[in-house]
């Protein structure tokens, strides 16, 4: 799609933040490896990159592939770096070093980087494990990130809108799969925000994590659908589910049960609410229910540049949500035998509460009636 | 598709292959974690476990979303392990920790596995870096490995004869990609294999890694189209080029060259060759036809459960063909204002020469007629 139709992303501010994070550590300077972090504090999009950040300046150290790409990229989102490049490995890692001369403190991300760079790098600097310094800085989007992950909602909106019609005439899962990602594409998307999720039946809707397979779609089914859409590195997320057919008893009360389980989800989310009373507030709902064994996993995550990235919503989080925190909320209710239901919603965090990202109905199991001819 | 019509992988025999090559070191013990190891040596698929391969047992260690597949899956391929459920993180790590209690050497994928694992890992067991040793087992492939590969390989073979027709009608990039991606699926794929390329014109079709865009080919351009597929986890990948309308002198001149040194370089793959003698048939016959500072990449590759692996056919490679590698032989010239061509096969190396996988015609740069209406 056209980036310029979107407000653009501060990336010129985000070295000086991170700065500043550094210097209540303190370190003198930041080893950056990790390519997500990389990406958001640079705007550089190939595969292999390490970014130095000092007090006074930051060094970009890529291979001869993207040379100027580095530069293009870089310089189209304001960031002051200046580019070095290597033609080999050895190379690489010599500029890494030459960059960080002198200094006394360099962070480095050992939660991503392996050990045997990690062996590399500390055999000439002084490296210490920095965890999640720019992780925490990232989570909180700006209005051009989230102008994106709105965009690549509307992709996954549009998408689905096209093929739900197709689910009545008893497709397989992977032939959902396959036309929604198509779908995404054509509507705009760059692709795929992960791998989409068509789980169909009494045995794989059951499963909240079933793989895409040649089942065919058959009447009575519970179908759940997870699609999301990839627009500019940024992703969205969506769940939706369906009845083949005429909602059985069941099927609706279960299906009502979780609609008014996951709006009240949503009415819990608000900027300094501890994110696990997210959590806490549907599990307690769904277990006043009567369905608390069926709910079997967490009630969402943050999205980002990843699909699941802080904050997340678990019972064990420790994080407070945050104005620009984009989060989803996604509790499911699964029953080998049943089959299931999973409502997600995606949603920008705001200080008066949230603004829900993705807009496809969610009123109702039924499938839209087929087109009369 | 269905992978019952395709012979088994051997599986079985892995564990054992492996603890040869430890006992070689000597290690005692194998901390893998490596995800594409530990599917090579196991068959598990999901997201996250670790496997302890010792000298009488294999323990897997995975949560509590993949208790039931880990052990469906482990069945199916006739894999023998203990399978472990840990539900949170420090119960896994516990449960690798009881796995290796009183083994005294530990080997562990520095190259994969992060620092701040390995500290956590190092703190309770005698680990030590055993890098290659799955990898080196894993790159000759077994007959039901190339025939998943050749099965893909039909699929990208397929998609690109769909779509070639399409190239006269000036699509964008994008658009072809999309076609291609979503034609594969339709032929039977997983998937794609890699992010498909479609590089056209004067500018983009120079750039080996060329990211898809919004660009519309127009007559006259050169166009490289990249693109593999996935089949149960192994990858094909295949490089055509093409002129759109008639070629001009200089396009076909290039295009023989380019096609003459690609038979060559297959010409010299056999089990017993240097990689490195591969890539280097390639480059001396560009530089004696005068195009040496065309050639902006080696030669290729081996492909498997990963699109790069094991052996690589470049100037400082030190590794020897064997049979039942699958390499590509990819030379490519480039040039900007003039674009670029690339001529790509996968194959299979044997005793005698090589099998080759991928069957889309390349002995011309012309795009086939269309139809008459």
């Amino acid at each position: 799609m056209d980036l310029s139709t979107l407000p653009p992303i501060g990336y010129a501010a985000r070295a000086d933040a991170i700065r500043l994070r550094m210097a209540s550590r303190p370190i003198e300077g930041l080893l950056v490896t990790d390519m997500t972090n990389l990406r958001w504090l640079t705007g550089f999009t190939g595969s292999s990159a390490v970014a130095v950040l000092l007090a006074d300046r930051m060094v970009l150290v890529t291979d001869g592939r993207y040379a100027s790409r580095a530069e293009a990229e870089l310089g189209v989102v304001g960031v002051d770096a200046d580019i070095r490049i290597g033609f080999t490995q050895p190379e690489q890692h010599q500029l890494v070093v030459d960059a960080l001369a002198g200094i006394a403190r360099v962070g480095a991300e050992s939660g991503s980087m392996t050990h045997q760079k990690w062996e590399s790098y500390a055999a000439e600097l002084p490296i210490e494990p920095a965890e999640g310094l720019i992780e925490d800085a990232r989570r909180v989007k700006d209005a051009g990130e989230v102008a994106r992950i709105a965009a690549a909602c509307r992709c996954a909106d549009a998408a689905l809108s096209d093929v739900v019609p197709m689910l009545a005439e008893r497709p397989r899962e992977a032939d959902v799969r396959t036309e929604l990602e198509y779908l995404m594409r054509r509507h705009g998307a760059d692709g795929p925000s992960y791998d989409t999720i068509v789980a169909s039946g009494p045995e794989f809707a059951a499963r909240p994590h079933h793989q895409v397979g040649e089942r065919t779609i058959e009447d009575g089914d519970t179908v759940v659908i997870d699609v999301g859409a990839l627009i500019d590195g940024y992703h969205s997320d969506m769940t939706r589910s369906f009845v083949v057919g005429a909602p059985s008893a069941e099927q609706q009360r279960v299906y009502d049960v979780l609609l008014e389980v996951q709006l009240a989800g949503l009415a819990a989310v608000r900027a300094g609410v501890a994110a696990r009373d997210v959590d806490a507030t549907c599990r307690s709902m769904i277990s006043q229910a009567g369905y608390g064994d069926w709910f079997l996993h967490s009630t969402g995550h943050g999205v980002g540049l990843l699909i699941h990235e802080d904050p997340f919503e678990s019972p064990t989080s420790k994080s407070e949500l945050r104005s620009g925190d984009v989060v989803t909320v996604e509790p499911g209710l699964y029953r080998v035998g049943f089959g299931g239901f999973r409502i997600e919603d995606l949603v920008e965090v705001t200080e008066a509460g949230c603004r829900i990202l993705t807009e496809f109905p969610k009123d109702s199991p039924c499938l839209p009636s087929p087109p009369t001819t």
